[in-house]
């Protein structure tokens, strides 16, 4: 029997608990718990086959009074003796997608995001568009390339239109970027013509992971007139492997920034749902950016009730994310286009100068939250590097 | 044992042999065939249990040579006789939807749609946004509100901002369109990273559904900058319940309308994919319109290549809309607003007048095209029914 050691300070304590899909040489993908530096086999130390999935959505579509009932029962094994068989490494696993993404959508939430890249896209009209403050603009983004953190990003061709030229060239991105969000996952299905309202958010969504929305800038300029961002966007978006469940965010749970114009009433709720979440964006190796979730203006609770007002059906697997994640400060700006001013400002990373991604680049966004405890939970990171472009001769 | 009577002129004849899901009474979802008006239960048929799956995205992954082999099959098959047991009335099944939607993805390939919604939602610019020539403009759309022909529509409520309201309301959509278009239905994937060039079209894409992208214009037009469609669309898109080969298509494969500029070269084929479908869209029993699918700008297998030149992976069960198909005349415009020009020129329909779609109405696409053997195959109907709002006070 094995006792788990488990730090003060780690971000892996009992207050956080967070689910991943792992691997290991011998046994197929399965669903773990992380525990410090630990991962628990909960199909072994549980003795319950939905946790032999190699995904979490059986488990997700079970709904709450489980999450509550599994989560009770994990917090009184952790803190116990567990049979050696059930505890792993985590530097032993090969962690995967958690989950099969059902509809992927990707918000745009932060006020002073969509500020800054109203002001370089459009630099001849308002920067915010007139319905931003009324509701919480988002569009579909690509399920099937939602990829797991570690996963390498080839960088995408496509169409541009550079500076000074007449026609649309072909050929590797020259303006890729990352955008640093926050994702929510669905766990309990909605029933087509059933919005679920803001205080129902909980009974709905499992937990959250962190984003990145990679963005070739040059591709979605030229494209997203007047459907939205495709091609610049749909190459590939990394999650973190481990979903922070719901009831681990008690202590996260803050006021958005006051609403004004106040929401129509679908969007209102008794419930806090903004969420102090620190993040930071480490760009080959330095920290560039420290993006505050708290300071985003719209909720995941507005944001899955907008989703459904129209009747649309929100199913197991949904993934939602929140768009880019910027703060006042240039230091707090979640998207490199922001940081850099649009490539006119370089940036200083590991003793390099540097605008957009260059290939061999790596980009890594971790973040934290405040425990129950008093300590802190983390939603470890998701990573990736770069690899040049293999299509360039199309 | 059964012989099926197929007239000569029937639009079911063994040069289409479109594949759908059906139930009945007595057995559960299963693949079956449309000959004349029977449908023949391809698993007790051809004794091969893929087609007793409650999908078509086993088989449709299964690649091209399996599907020719078992067009072939059946060609012999339905011209012979057949196993009692494996032949129904097509009014005695029910229809379901026919594959799992993996991505779904709506285009706006119409040069005569996308320059009038242009005139109508963008009055003082140019209608034809500067990249509309140059790439197949599209964007990713909600797979999991996909439904079949037959089902209901609620009418949807949500934000839309009414002629000389300061503000924006929460009500039932006020302007209700339909989009007559066709869908493409992805079988064979592709890897992420390996574009589909124009010619592996017929490698990857299994075949073709008509498909209506029901638009809330009133929603669309306040919610659609700068991110694109998403409410205004996302709560139903209803296909028609039988898949038409791209095999039973060869005899309605026709150059695509002159491209000027030239298309860069990834967006190049040898191959022919224009397609020369008629559609026609009744509204309460009147035709209303007969868009030319001979006329869109964009072939689908531009559009599949597209999709995938930044590398994005396809999906068994991927679906790809053309987006509204209207000609160059006003009675081949395949949606309301520019059938009554953004509602300034009402329709008689049905002795009625009408602009936007009233609540009990019902809409009807169907659409045929030249068969292999001098006669003409059809691909059915989407059919639906508008009911009232169900949300209106929230």
């Amino acid at each position: 029997m094995t006792v788990i050691d488990i730090p003060a300070d780690s971000l892996f304590g009992i207050d956080n608990l967070p689910y991943g899909v792992f691997s290991t040489e011998n046994s197929p993908r399965r669903v773990g718990v992380r525990v410090a530096d630990k991962v628990v086999d909960l199909a072994v130390a549980l003795g319950d086959d939905v946790f032999a999935e190699p995904t979490l959505n059986p488990f997700m579509a079970q709904g709450k009074s489980r999450w509550d009932d599994v989560r009770a029962r994990i917090t009184t094994l952790v803190q116990g003796e567990i049979d050696d068989a059930a505890v792993l490494d985590v530097d032993a696993v090969a962690m995967h997608l958690p989950f099969d993404v059902a509809d992927y959508v990707d918000f745009y939430a932060s006020e002073h995001h969509a500020t800054n890249l109203g002001k370089l896209f459009r630099p001849d009209s308002a920067p915010l568009m007139p319905n931003w403050k009324h509701l919480p603009v988002g569009y579909h983004g690509r399920s099937s390339t939602v990829v797991v953190s570690g996963t390498d990003i080839v960088r995408p061709c496509g169409q541009r239109k550079l500076a000074g030229d007449d026609a649309p060239t072909f050929g590797p991105s020259v303006r890729l970027d990352i955008e640093a969000e926050m994702g929510f996952v669905v766990g309990v299905p909605s029933t087509l013509g059933e919005p679920i309202a803001p205080d129902e958010f909980a009974d709905h969504v499992f937990g959250a992971v962190i984003v990145n929305d990679w963005s070739a800038r040059d591709i979605q300029a030229w494209e997203y007139v007047p459907l939205g961002p495709f091609l610049g966007k749909s190459f590939a978006t990394s999650v973190s492997p481990w979903v922070v469940p719901l009831a681990a965010l008690e202590a996260a749970r803050v006021d958005t920034p006051t609403q004004d114009p106040q929401p129509l009433p679908y969007l209102r709720g008794e419930q806090k749902w903004g969420l102090d979440i620190d993040l930071a964006v480490e760009w080959n190796g330095d920290v560039v950016s420290r993006p505050p979730y708290a300071q985003m203006y719209w909720s995941p609770a507005q944001m899955l009730a907008h989703t459904t007002i129209n009747g649309a059906a929100s199913s197991t697997g949904d993934l939602f994310a929140s768009g880019t994640i910027s703060g006042t400060e240039k230091n707090t700006r979640g998207a490199f286009i922001e940081l850099t001013w649009g490539g006119a400002e370089p940036a200083t990373v590991a003793g390099e100068e540097r605008t957009f991604l260059q290939d061999g680049d790596e980009v890594s966004i971790s973040a934290t939250a405040p425990a129950a405890n008093g300590g802190r939970i983390g939603f470890g990171e998701v990573r990736a590097r770069i690899l040049p472009a293999t299509q360039a001769d199309r």
